[in-house]
């Protein structure tokens, strides 16, 4: 039974973790999208925006991916945060 | 029984999830480091580089947290695609 609170616990922490990496890749993508457009035409870093914006397009997939798996597992949501859970 | 064994399987998820963010947050942080170093001081898109930096690390501590929670659980490493996780 001990066991199981843990397993439910990881996927809580699986999920929060999902929910606040997803907060973050908001920020890069609304960023980096506006970098992109702030850079004058053939700028030596255009292409690593670019790789920054597929990076993080895929980070974004995987996340949901993770989201969906917590919510399919039927995980409830409580109010807490991160740290609380990976500290307990 | 059943439900620890999907419980283990989220916890692998959980992992396999955090270690690919990891591969995609290191290819973020280089490129928006190299990013930053090719802009002419005082250039618009400076500020915004530096909001993807500090949201990238902070995704980074955050995934990192995750690897070390799934670590305490004392999950074995398997070969398996997050794909097939994902889908099973």
């Amino acid at each position: 039974m001990e066991r199981l609170v843990k397993a439910d616990r990881a996927c809580a922490v699986a999920a929060a973790a999902a929910h606040d990496l997803n907060d973050e890749l908001t920020v890069i993508l609304s960023s980096v999208t506006s970098s992109i457009l702030a850079l004058e035409p053939g700028h030596p870093a255009r292409p690593l925006l670019l790789d920054i914006r597929n990076a993080a397009q895929r980070c974004a997939w995987k996340t949901c991916g993770l989201l969906n798996y917590s919510a399919r597992r039927g995980v409830q949501p409580v109010a807490a945060t991160l740290e609380s859970l990976l500290d307990g």
